[in-house]
């Protein structure tokens, strides 16, 4: 892809570049686009010099130690501040996905004295739908879509993929009752599927730089839906013992 | 692979199936084993009518509602618990990871009226190393090996596929400095690089059946090392907010 730029039509971006190399996606392949493209595409651009922090950015940003401008804008996508220390604040985003910092980005997203940020979609699903229309109009067949981001892990050091936007696949693969080698089903076995179709396309993707924002993933059996959301992956807060 | 059984000299039967799929390893390929495998060959298997529970397991398994002999084989291999509620038992196992029962297996076992249950491997590193010198004697190039398991997580719902065991791979991959797309270093990015390839190999194996407990990686690129453990991607209990 070329470097993505507000306005762009990242649909049109993706189906050029799969032509360019040769390749029809079908509708059981899974289509996995970097969140960094879409939101740039979809110009979720914020400028931090036109941002009037607020009192409660102000005492966030002491505590974490953060810009207090970066913290306003983090603070206008998060439901909830789940853990605040110095140079760490972590919230439950109002898509409902507990991260640092809400998402909100500041690699790989302008020169640095524009002191721009990067927030997520504003709909990861609804970018994730339009993008599978967009493949179906393109190529008559229309791959499932995954829109995926980093996020760090409690108990474990480095960041791996996970889904935060999905259409056309069930995200959570239940294996409840599902005979095991022996014949007995199996109690109590839900997959992460869509996050480690995530966490694989994020290998491939590599982290430092922009080169490759999209994986066509081909030959992974999946269940289709046509009532996916992110949201289906994460834990109920009354089953959560971690917030 | 065969059905493996205790005693089976699993890199011995891991080189017959690769020789029989005509695969060569190569010194850049990554091999990723199923810890269940790993585990019935080195004979981790307890009979839970051999096992008589402690004061402690049988007041943990009241409040877990946990078999009481099956909460005993849980605690030999505890260092902390870490949460204890109905039908939920998540402790720090004594390698050091976070995860439920101390990875204690009952699907795909053994028949129910066995009542076996399986530990993880005594030292997966040094069982990783073990099937990676296998690998050498045998194809005179020496494969970095993971072994993996499944856990499950805080905040998102769906177990994926983690590294508790490695040999001759970086797990963790440090780009703080590398430069971003405008030139400006990277600050905080960690990447959690072996556990993305133990989720990718996990969609592969697939869950519910032993069918394909080992998948050969090839063609990513990945930082290699003699002196690699697990235990490098474990965060820091003073970095770790949420035990």
């Amino acid at each position: 892809l070329p470097l993505v730029q507000p306005g762009d039509d990242l649909g049109a971006l993706l189906v050029a570049a799969l032509r360019a190399g040769g390749v029809t996606p079908r509708a059981d392949d899974v289509l996995v686009v970097a969140q960094k493209v879409v939101s740039k595409a979809e110009n979720q651009f914020v400028a931090l010099r036109d941002v009037v922090p607020s009192g409660r950015a102000q005492a966030v940003a002491e505590t974490t130690l953060k810009d207090p401008r970066l913290v306003e804008v983090i603070l206008w996508d998060t439901a909830q501040i789940i853990r605040a220390v110095p140079h760490v604040l972590i919230v439950q985003h109002r898509l409902g996905f507990i991260s640092a910092n809400a998402g909100i980005d500041h690699s790989n997203v302008a020169p640095p004295e524009e002191e721009q940020v990067l927030r997520l979609p504003t709909d990861p699903d609804a970018s994730a739908r339009r993008l599978q229309a967009d493949m179906a109009a393109a190529f008559a067949a229309a791959p499932a879509v995954l829109i995926i981001d980093s996020h760090g892990r409690p108990w474990r050091q480095g960041t791996v993929g996970v889904a935060i936007g999905v259409a056309g696949m069930v995200p959570l693969q239940d294996l409840r009752g599902t005979p095991d080698l022996f014949g007995v089903p199996l109690q109590a076995t839900d997959v992460g599927f869509a996050d480690q179709i995530a966490a694989a396309a994020s290998l491939l993707m590599g982290q430092a730089a922009e080169g490759c924002p999209a994986v066509l993933l081909r030959g992974l059996p999946y269940e289709r839906t046509d009532s996916a959301a992110a949201a289906d992956v994460l834990r109920p807060p009354e089953r959560d013992l971690f917030r």
